[in-house]
């Protein structure tokens, strides 16, 4: 199966690697291949050029978002959330018809110095999942994996022994069952993906970030996350 | 030791029942004494009337939000989030100076329907927990507590053996602790309160609203909590 990934960061390289890996065929979606493949320059966070992870991750094609969007299958929206809408406008809406969209952004907005707060118009009464699924009707959009840093995303038991929550929410309940299966080939057990219901679980998922943020900030790591006691 | 509670609903009568039992002195303060005895009426949230509850609980004092915020040596915020301030300032900033001032509320905003929302300027890049802590400046302001339901405030091991999370929050180092301490008597393991810093930590725990809000429509029950894995 093929699977496209809108955005190139690290969130984007470690999903890539993790469906290698599981034997999918992946393509990146970039705003300008021949600049990222060019770039010798760290990203925002320091870490190294697109160009030096693609090297030891050569099954991984690359194309623009448009090209990945309308390649892909199933298509992964791991863009910064402030780029977002604007990446997948980019991906074209015809290309997403139909697919299934899983979301795993969120809306940070780094205006206000650090922690992030949320985006203005993306929270409380609204969010990111939810904007993208009105902007893209006819896709299948499935918020996941966004409340956990990106190294547990693809590799939960490195702590707890895999025991600690994801939440999936979407409109469509063949697509959550897809990426239900994906996220159980990402090492998720079952009972620990809490279905919230449609998209709007969006809007309670991306509302994690400043707890999330604050507690990595007391933590001084991004490997954790919190699981459900009852 | 003498504390008083601003607010009579469910939240302020369980701590009020848990104090008396801890042997405390304590106070409930409420807008209107005689209408709050004399009420046959069930609350917002079909709730028996205080007169009830108060039958039962007959050691707990009752006086205006004045006269407890007076009265008390610690003063508790049990009241709605969106009357917090409003009541506060009728218990009095004379009566708050100097005094810890443990702030349990949230922002809760029931005009966009169920669940409910959290309140304009009161959350992302504020929280009510800073907006009592700057209109009461004298006040030694500690956000806890928040993030749970009212039953495991004042009984943590209902669940999990007591193992979850709770969140301190404050710009007074002495006044957290002597707030853990009373934590602690409630049965919450030092392990388990987690210290967020000054009082802005309050904008990461009252944003758990949202996430716990779902999450208690997904398991019916507000008997449940998270607690971190690392």
């Amino acid at each position: 199966m093929k699977i496209s990934i809108i955005g190139t960061g690290t969130v984007g390289q470690t999903i890539a690697s993790k469906l290698i890996e599981l034997g999918y065929d992946v393509m990146l979606g970039t705003r300008n291949v021949q600049e990222k493949l060019s770039s010798t320059a760290k990203d925002g966070y320091g870490n190294p050029p697109f160009s030096e992870w693609n090297k030891s991750n050569a099954r991984v094609k690359l194309g623009t978002f448009e090209e990945a969007a309308s390649w892909g299958e199933i298509v992964l929206n791991a863009t910064n959330g402030a780029n977002s809408i604007a990446a997948l406008k980019l991906a074209g809406a015809k290309n997403l018809s139909g697919k299934i969209l899983i979301d795993i952004s969120n809306p940070l907005d780094f205006s206000n110095g650090m922690p992030p707060s949320l985006l203005p118009g993306l929270h409380n009464t609204n969010s990111l999942g939810e904007e993208i699924q009105k902007t893209f009707p006819e896709a299948k959009v499935v918020k996941t994996l966004n409340t956990v840093w990106c190294g547990l995303m693809v590799k939960p038991d490195m702590i707890g022994k895999g025991d600690h929550i994801n939440y999936i929410s979407g409109n469509d309940p063949g697509a959550k069952a897809e990426v239900k299966k994906l996220l159980t080939q990402f090492g998720w057990k079952d009972e620990n993906i809490l279905d919230l219901g449609d998209i709007s679980g969006a809007r309670a998922t991306e509302s994690v970030m400043p707890i999330w943020l604050r507690v990595m900030g007391v933590v001084r790591t991004g490997a954790f996350n919190f699981t459900l006691v009852r």
